[in-house]
């Protein structure tokens, strides 16, 4: 049922004023697509999403994403009218101001209703996809009565030209995620001007093309709006609606030009703009009837809601649902039990080998757990027995083949960490976070628990060369804030790590492995990774070197010092997997590790496959950094690591010089 | 004209014995894709590729791409076969051996006649869309009896699904890259098997929506692929040739599956293979009438090459045009000239205002110059006075509206630096090159001159919040070899940056640009950047403090002595806007700057608004680092500097706590 046009009218214009208002207060932000978006905005609040303000962390709720994140007063404002706690009047009063929640871009950590951190183009619509394949999968597990819900996207030309939003609406129409539906902001404006300053695309005939359903409307015409909603709704297909638009919408001297996309419309235009609108209210005002008519279509999903709670009652006795849809894990009994076996055991394999026997305990353990490669998967070992392939025939599968798309990958990894009720795990090679290294970060700036698998860590991929050796790669994932990064350097490690990437719902982790076997090094103390870095050997003879590696690099630190100490000289050897974690640890045990003695009493050394920059942080001056500050080469694995330096007989004249020099 | 089918046959054949042969002998590599296009690349290089083999520099030849480099073997053996100097016999022997420049993906440095370094998959393909864009524009400047030719591209599935791919192809329809071929390799296979798997676009329809001319032919009949290539090169658009090929053609067991996509095919199986193929010479074995006929072919471009250089003796008697395809840049005496000026002056401007004042003079000097952005133009700084519009209209135009693709503008830049001609500089927020980042990672390792105008450098752009603030990037730039990253503190650094970055011809550069005004902070010594580092001031009382900043937190640094020196306690400022360049200085000037004293006698302190790591190596054990080790917040930039603590009011207690402790 909807309410009478003008009444309609009246409150998409409290959207548009809160928006100009805010970015005029801020004197920053973006008036332009608020404005323009207000109608189609409206309609979907008031009579499309399921959603229920009271209740924001409703698991069967609709999800929206607004990818043009820089529109953020749009969602402040809707969830604001629709009476979501947050954000107060007061706070949209402070937008982007410091401690406001209603910061520049949508971030899902400062607001409920808020599901995606939005603003680096393409990648809300990318995480959308994955909000809906994590639907359509708990769908298939759980059935219609606990998951049915929709997931409705904001996007504009800036998303739709993204590479990343190729790849994800590449997937989206494979998948057929009919459930997803995106509105486009279709304003034929960019930063720099018209939109045919850059492209001449034909978009319907674009996403056609990937299996989508393409309808269009005009965006200030609310039966239209409808029109083009229902139709998106019922198609079987995801959906792009071609929203029509006026940029700025209501600005009467600025709108439909890129002046009013990124900069506040000023004193003068937003009185005009009043006047157009026939908004006679103060800034930040929403008047009496304004506001209820808003409320009371915020209050209409709360039957809906009530029914599903029942439903849950019903359908989830267990908790089973509840507890997945939370994130919590199992009891680990079991990877216990395997992970003393492999302590026990001497096993030399590859990491990504060993990452596969780790999976195959922890997917069978944990159903929440959906994995993928983008087409590596013989390659990133991240298929298990128990995750056979998500389609679209089979939405119950655990497997995603992601196709060469890791930016897409990414990004869909986070939306279904975001959705919850899946703990997304996916892999490629590790030079190619370098293509997806955007998303790693949102991961990381939004808490996820995304578990990127990177195989290939190093030259000791041998081959293929420098375009596919990673030298920096592991050093510049650790420069990214909530980034766990893991190195382990065998196949106990390797479980260990796997355990603490799952024990951090808050903290993405990316796991660093090998291509190339490697030996066993260590039979006893479970869990010792958890501290990030552990003497893995302490010295024999007297103590004067701390050699410290990760990966493939731990069991030549082994060598080092089995050299060293042959000739008298007490080494201990630091096995480092987690660079974080041990940043994390009291200064009493980072003492223990590395004493704060002079160089000349203990003399430090690193030793990883990679850059060498930022390991002075534990070398210390005249430390001694043994890496590759330099691109690779083409030759098998063993050869480059001798060619580099990488061996025993090269690095230990190093170390005696330097405890000579 | 064109040979008869059977001895062309033969002539494919032996490029797929070569390949799988040198995949064998390797035990590595990829024979799926020379196998499957060697069909096709016959009848490109024997009877349409513009090129002479004894002159790969040749400024006119057309430039052939092989976008899905992993088929390596395709192009060494095409180049050996035409008769290039190298590779020889024996170095496709040593495919993917230490020091055989036959590595396992192309290398643009190791082989003429290997325009681009290709194996990140859709890269090569996107940079020979600047290679495209480098012919039209050079053409468009010195027409058609110097610059006339095409650029053909090799691309797979995989390049095709990438997202760069499609901001590729819409800047390249967009732009009417007519001269532009791509042969797609449509053998409907990748790595996880089908593509299917992972897929359900219509290929044709989204080329055609984008503004491309698509035809398609049987990748394995001579008379059907010449037809295509024909069609391809008479229609006006870019073109996708799809060749429908068998992956492996040739490999009786396994040709059409994944199976041969990236393993050896096994002795039986290359034993099986001669069988189908007919060829019973032996491994790397190339008959002599097949050589002949090949070699033959690669004489075909010696007429044309030689009227070309006739033509050339007449229309570029200054040898202007050859210099500048030599990348030779002017005489600068403008630019000092205006450096003086500026040092003499004390200007307050952001640097990116900065960089445009600087570009205004360049652009004017330097007409090889093209420059552009990815819809940041007004916050990038980028356009000029000199620089118009570059479009489909005007290709003499030299500013490029790459649209909201970082990646394909980035991967452009990089293919008009292979093309030669063209300096091209290209603008973004320095938190999207994320976005680009193996991009900017291949030109550095292919050796070219792009640069990368990366602005709202730090958490001083202000409101538009974490997604929008750098934390990690500049020192995660950094980590990437022969990559100059530039932080200047001023107007008269960021002169200095950009000429430095233009007289690096195989170092591409990263410009670190802020959005917000800084004072200026030097006014003599010119070109003191070129260091890298360089003490700013000295101290005045007794040296106990080495103060080091970059970028914005120069003339913070500069506070901070002021307020340390009013206490008695000397402290130098070290500007420090190219850590790379600063490693390439002698230890001598090294040890001025940083004397190697303990820290109890000189405190070193490093201030940057970004992450701390790496910063250890100059300020050693104990020295105190002043950074960003989170994500921002969304707020006011100056009041976002006070939040996190980048005031003097709040560094100088923290140094005067360490001197003390």
């Amino acid at each position: 049922m909807s309410l009478e046009a003008d009444r309609l009218q009246q409150m998409a214009n409290a959207v548009r004023a809160l928006s100009m208002d805010a970015v005029q207060a801020a004197n920053s932000g973006h008036p332009g697509m608020p404005m323009g978006m207000a109608d189609v905005a409206t309609v979907l609040w008031t009579e499309y999403l399921k959603h229920d303000p009271a209740a924001p962390d409703w698991a069967d709720r609709d999800r929206f994403v607004l990818s043009a994140g820089h529109g953020s007063m749009l969602i402040y404002s809707l969830l604001h009218l629709t009476g979501y706690a947050r954000p107060t009047l007061q706070e949209i009063r402070d937008f982007r101001q410091l401690g406001s929640p209603c910061a520049g871009h949508p971030e899902n950590f400062l607001l409920d209703g808020v599901e995606a951190t939005t603003g680096p183009l393409g990648q809300g619509l990318a995480m959308a996809v994955g909000m809906a394949m994590a639907e359509r999968h708990l769908n298939a597990v759980y059935g219609d009565p606990l998951v049915d819900h929709r997931t409705w996207v904001v996007a504009g030309d800036g998303c739709l030209m993204e590479g990343i939003n190729h790849e994800a609406i590449g997937l989206a129409g494979h998948l057929k995620l009919g459930r997803l539906n995106v509105l486009w902001d279709d304003n034929n404006i960019t930063i720099d001007g018209g939109v045919d300053l850059s492209s001449s695309e034909d978009v319907k005939a674009r996403y056609l093309s990937a299996g989508w359903h393409v309808t269009e409307c005009d965006g200030h015409d609310f039966g239209a709006i409808r029109k083009a909603l229902d139709e998106a709704a019922a198609d079987p297909r995801p959906s792009l609606v071609a929203c029509k638009t006026v940029i700025g919408k209501g600005a009467p001297n600025k709108q439909g030009t890129s002046g009013v996309h990124g900069s506040p419309l000023g004193d003068a235009e937003v009185s005009a703009a009043r006047e157009t609108l026939g908004w006679e209210h103060a800034p930040f005002e929403v008047p009496e009837q304004v506001l209820s008519d808003w409320r009371e279509a915020g209050t209409r999903g709360q039957s809906a809601h009530s029914e599903w709670k029942d439903r849950a009652a019903q359908h989830d006795t267990t908790g089973e649902f509840a507890d997945r849809m939370a994130g919590k894990l199992p009891a680990m009994d079991d990877f216990d039990g395997a992970l003393a076996e492999w302590l026990s055991g001497e096993q030399k394999v590859a990491t990504r080998k060993a990452s596969e026997m780790v999976l195959e305990k922890l997917t069978a353990m944990i159903p929440a757990m959906v994995g993928g490669s983008a087409d590596l998967t013989g390659s990133n070992n991240t298929k298990t027995a128990s995750t056979s392939a998500f389609t679209a025939q089979n939405y119950d599968g655990r497997y995603v083949y992601y196709g060469i798309r890791e930016f897409g990958m990414a990004a869909a990894m986070n939306g279904m960490a975001l959705h919850g009720g899946v703990i997304p795990y996916g892999g490629t090679f590790l030079i190619f976070s370098d293509y997806c290294r955007n998303a790693i970060r949102l991961a990381a700036l939004q808490k996820v628990r995304s578990i990127f698998v990177l195989t290939h860590d190093s030259i000791g991929l041998g081959e293929d060369g420098p375009t596919h050796q990673p030298a920096e790669q592991v050093m510049s994932l650790r420069l990214i804030p909530n980034l766990n990064v893991y190195r382990p350097a065998d196949l106990v490690e390797t479980a260990e790590c796997w355990k603490l990437a799952l024990e951090t719902p808050e903290t993405p982790s990316a796991i660093c492995l090998t291509r190339q076997g490697l030996p066993q090094v260590r039979s006893d103390n479970a869990m010792a990774s958890g501290k990030g870095a552990y003497r893995l050997r302490a010295a024999s003879a007297e103590r004067k070197v701390i050699l410290m590696a990760t990966g493939s690099e731990v069991h030549l630190a082994l060598e080092c010092a089995d050299k060293l100490e042959a000739d008298g000289i007490g080494a201990d050897v630091i096995s480092m997997p987690c660079m974080e974690l041990f940043e994390q640890q009291d200064e009493a045990y980072k003492a223990d590790l590395l004493p704060n003695v002079p160089p000349e009493q203990i003399l430090r050394v690193s030793i990883e496959a990679g850059v060498t920059l930022g390991w002075e942080r534990y070398t210390m001056a005249n430390g001694l950094n043994i890496g590759l500050d330099r691109f690779g080469a083409s030759a098998p694995g063993d050869e480059l690591f001798k060619h580099f330096g990488f061996t025993a007989d090269a690095i230990v004249p190093k170390i005696m010089n330097k405890l000579n020099g």
